[in-house]
């Protein structure tokens, strides 16, 4: 929902697919191994599902809706086989291009033909065994880099504006992969998972400071890596302040110096809290054109488009028709707490049947519903006469 | 215990200390708000206990079990009288020196006098809440810190070697502070209560490959930031190979290049990953001489001397004289589990009575004593017939 006349434009933007992941063709067709793999030996689908919460415009999140699904779609490609095949994924793969000009030593192609990645080479004494599902998070992980890279091309190019938090859940081979800026729950026989931790400027403190202090010029002269509770006055000099640095998670006072009095590269708390008093978010896609207000300093170098994937195994458990998976945006979350959205659940789902394909809409819409409000004469209000959400929101409600 | 001959000299240190902390003197006496604070009116006590599990040889254990206390003792002091008023703890504190040339323009004395330090300034839009708790984690923190520069300074001028892992519990005002680079436990009730994350190589990956890749130049040029999962020879240069960066929990396959040749930052798995080949922990005091075999490149950049800081309220809990903090070194968790650490000190109380002192000791004496095992024709073994350890061993079981 377009919320309280905020924009014209939904900043919110939604993608649901079904996708289809088709085997790269390869240039000496398929390895022996991996024939025979059933119905499905062409490739795999997976099921996908994304919001992204757009800022500074709707650009970033239009075109992430767009493609974000492509480019997981495009970094799977290369795992068809592997992930198919229960054996553990080969650490090295042969060489795409064959006799390529830069080898001349190479060996000759029928002894390579019998190559078998994960025997080719010697074993060392170490050689770490790596999961099929780490495999699933770091091609999301790269996709979502792939996707900020086309943004910043888009960007470059047509002047394409603003940033997004994104939020994706991918249903893969028996798992739901969540990659997270942005709040997710499970809601199990009325127990609350969380598939989901928060990016703020605040639990990314550490991170951010530490990039500062290392890279002291991305601060420009205005800002200071350390953090103080409160600004400082000039007058102040001298005197005794509570800081903490990127090492740091308690506090301690320290003796003020000029330094100090630029703004901290951190500031604020709760909801308030800013990267350089500009943006209150840390994990998403595009801001390549952030700028301080009314400076030069750029804000990207702070933000990470790289997502935290959570993993839940759908096999692990048994579910009930009323187990879903709820994806927010901010619109939804600002205002309805995990346990409000529980009880907003099941209160819905308890009143359709069991197997009316209805009843997951009606609690999305109920859930929208319930965080816009009713206008009355002091504006958009909640039940219990709280401010309603004035952000755009939207709501996933995904059957288990 | 000195254990297995390893050395003629324990490389485990500890320190157990009642430490007064004693109000700083004043320059203009105490603070009028301050009078009155009862018997402890010139101070406060708090319980120390501290296991140093030194490596390369034991110089910084040795001087860390000496000094560190005073280390907490001094940054506390400035605390003295902030600690005991339960008022929130002021932000900006007075000037400490008056009438310093630098000020010219300094308000007289008379009114600077009636300055209450948490009303003095006006309070801007945002004035973030320090709690107590906060302040004594700042003062811990810093105390390692400078403990840590007191072992570089003696280092350079009377070679002292090594460094240390340190494990300190500082128990004030009713709470226990678990400073950690060690493992320490609590068992209430039969129930096992972590005090400390594990820092390995592995645990903090991402910190170190960010710092190599804002900093390469800290790898020589022998070191690559990149993990794979074993090392990769020269012939396969060109083929796809897993790896994964600072921002990737998850792995994907990237080409391999000339520069992925180099050792990586972070090698091996559990007990065996390495930092640059060198150290497995990450997280300690001294090894300001440390540096690659045969190199000059330095390991200490990588390495913090800061602790994470764990809190334990006793006034939350009922305890009950079988409910105690159990610190070790790894002499002990390398054999001995949180379980059957927990099963021992179970066995062991409830062979004393309750009120005898002794009962303690012997826990921690029965912990030592089975963590060593037995000397047999296949060298030490535990119970169970496995390897005991061969490395020093330290426990302190200090009852809540």
């Amino acid at each position: 929902v377009i919320n309280a006349g905020k924009s014209q434009h939904n900043e919110d933007q939604a993608c649901c697919e079904v996708v289809f992941v088709e085997r790269r063709p390869s240039p000496r067709g398929r390895l022996p191994s991996r024939e025979g793999g059933g119905e499905l030996d062409g490739g795999f689908y997976f099921h996908y599902w994304a919001l992204f919460d757009g800022h500074a415009g709707s650009g970033a999140a239009v075109m992430a809706s767009k493609r974000l699904h492509l480019h997981i779609c495009e970094q799977l490609r290369d795992l068809v086989d592997i992930l198919q095949d229960p054996s553990p994924p080969p650490i090295c793969l042969p060489h795409e291009a064959r006799a390529s000009p830069a080898e001349p030593s190479q060996v000759p192609l029928a002894e390579d033909d019998e190559e078998v990645p994960n025997n080719a080479v010697p074993r060392f004494h170490l050689e770490k065994e790596v999961s099929h599902e780490s495999l699933v998070i770091g091609a999301i992980e790269n996709a979502f880099k792939h996707m900020d890279d086309q943004i910043e091309r888009e960007w470059a190019s047509q002047r394409l504006s603003g940033g997004c938090c994104a939020l994706a859940a991918v249903y893969l081979m028996g798992k739901f992969y969540v990659a997270n800026a942005g709040e997710a729950i499970i809601i199990r026989n009325g127990e609350i998972i969380p598939m989901s931790r928060e990016f703020t400027p605040e639990t990314e403190r550490q991170r951010l400071q530490f990039l500062a202090f290392l890279r002291p010029e991305l601060l420009g002269k205005e800002f200071t890596h350390l953090e103080f509770p409160r600004r400082i006055q000039p007058k102040e000099l001298g005197k005794k302040m509570l800081y903490r640095d990127q090492n740091m998670n308690g506090w301690a006072y320290k003796k003020i110096e000029e330094d100090d009095l630029k703004f901290p590269l951190i500031y604020g708390e709760g909801k308030k809290a800013r990267v350089m008093a500009t943006i209150g978010v840390t994990r998403g896609l595009g801001d390549h054109d952030l700028r301080v207000f009314s400076s030069n300093i750029q804000i990207k170098p702070f933000l990470s488009c790289f997502p935290e994937v959570k993993v839940y195994d759908l096999t692990q458990y048994e579910h009930c028709p009323d187990d879903v998976l709820v994806l927010g945006t901010d619109g939804l979350w600002d205002v309805t707490n995990d346990k409000e959205v529980a009880g907003v659940v099941m209160e819905v789902l308890t009143s359709y049947e069991p197997n009316d394909p209805c009843r997951y809409t009606m609690v999305a819409q109920e859930l929208v519903v319930r965080s816009r409000g009713v206008l009355k004469e002091r504006g958009w209000r909640l039940a219990n006469d709280k401010l309603g959400s004035g952000d755009d929101i939207s709501v996933f409600v995904i059957p288990l």
